[in-house]
């Protein structure tokens, strides 16, 4: 760490503060918003419980900081839109199944979830992640009529998926192959964001 | 309370024990489980907290007891596969909407799904109902091949429906009338139950 020379940082400052988000992300995603404490992420990371509070504050707050966005949206929705509009719906649950196989933004995208069930704040930065910065622009960007119920169907289709497969622990979806799965989905997705729901 | 003459029962003892049944299926649906205390259930419920654990035992105990299936398997089987084959999605989802809309049903339902993401009986529940008790039965009758797919697919958009709708809340769904739901939600469940998934 000869950087903290300049910095004036202690060393290894940043290394526990990852340390200290590396657990708290795989808590929060394990065992939901309200079974993960301050001090259980600290045991985990090896670290005093007090330095927990000194660089994240509150548990609401370590939240917030540690679960960003599991993807960055200006990548995705370009992935997303361009291409054959009709495959659109395949290319989002490859997208979302990518995602989930992912050991860090699948434990951010199963924590948002998991905890959007009891905390409040983590049920708003679920709907903020489909409604504003992923389903909506899809659905626009697609330029069909409808675009907020369009989303929120999508969005619903997902938050199930996750449910399903990674959190309750449905055997038939856990158990499938990705291809299985993208074909019985995709054709959900499609119709939900371009095709007759009337 | 005559009867109470004749079984031994003190009187008020049933009023008392709905009474705490009612203010737990009201907490789990609005809380989840981790936020429901027994002393909190007892406060809704105007008794002692003794009275909680004297009726029901455990805090898991307590949920397993009032959140039963929200309806009788016996009863809305039949009701979902009487009738054309080809409308048995839209049957299906106007049951789970007309469930949500009732109040105690639809506090078991939401309380199932909302419990199961911190709670591993409330998510054994849930798996019950989806696989064995609920779905399952249906995609078996409907007599299409790969019925626990078919059936997990199935309840992975039940479940975020409610998910999206009622606990999270997305807008554009909170706010959809129900005609427009059971427009875009049963073609998708007719698809999954008994349309072609390759």
């Amino acid at each position: 760490m000869a950087q903290s020379k300049h910095t004036g940082r202690r060393p290894g400052e940043s290394g526990t503060r990852e340390a200290i988000a590396t657990a708290a992300r795989q808590q929060f995603a394990q065992l939901g918003y309200d079974r993960t404490s301050m001090r259980s992420v600290a045991e985990q990371a090896g670290v005093d419980p007090s330095l927990v509070s000194h660089f994240f504050g509150s548990k609401q707050q370590l939240f917030v900081a540690v679960i960003e966005l599991p993807f960055d949206p200006a990548i995705i929705l370009p992935a997303i839109l361009e291409g054959e509009r009709s495959q659109a719906g395949e290319r989002l649950v490859r997208f979302v199944l990518a995602a989930l196989d992912q050991p860090e933004a699948g434990a951010r995208f199963t924590a948002m979830i998991r905890s959007a069930t009891s905390e409040p704040e983590a049920a708003r930065l679920l709907r903020e992640l489909v409604t504003t910065r992923l389903m909506a622009p899809i659905a626009e960007g697609l330029e069909a009529d409808d675009a907020p119920l369009r989303a929120a169907l999508a969005g619903s289709q997902i938050v199930g998926l996750v449910m399903a497969r990674q959190i309750v622990g449905f055997a038939a979806l856990a158990e499938a192959d990705p291809e299985t799965l993208v074909s019985a989905l995709a054709p959900t997705l499609q119709r939900y964001l371009t095709g007759s729901l009337g």
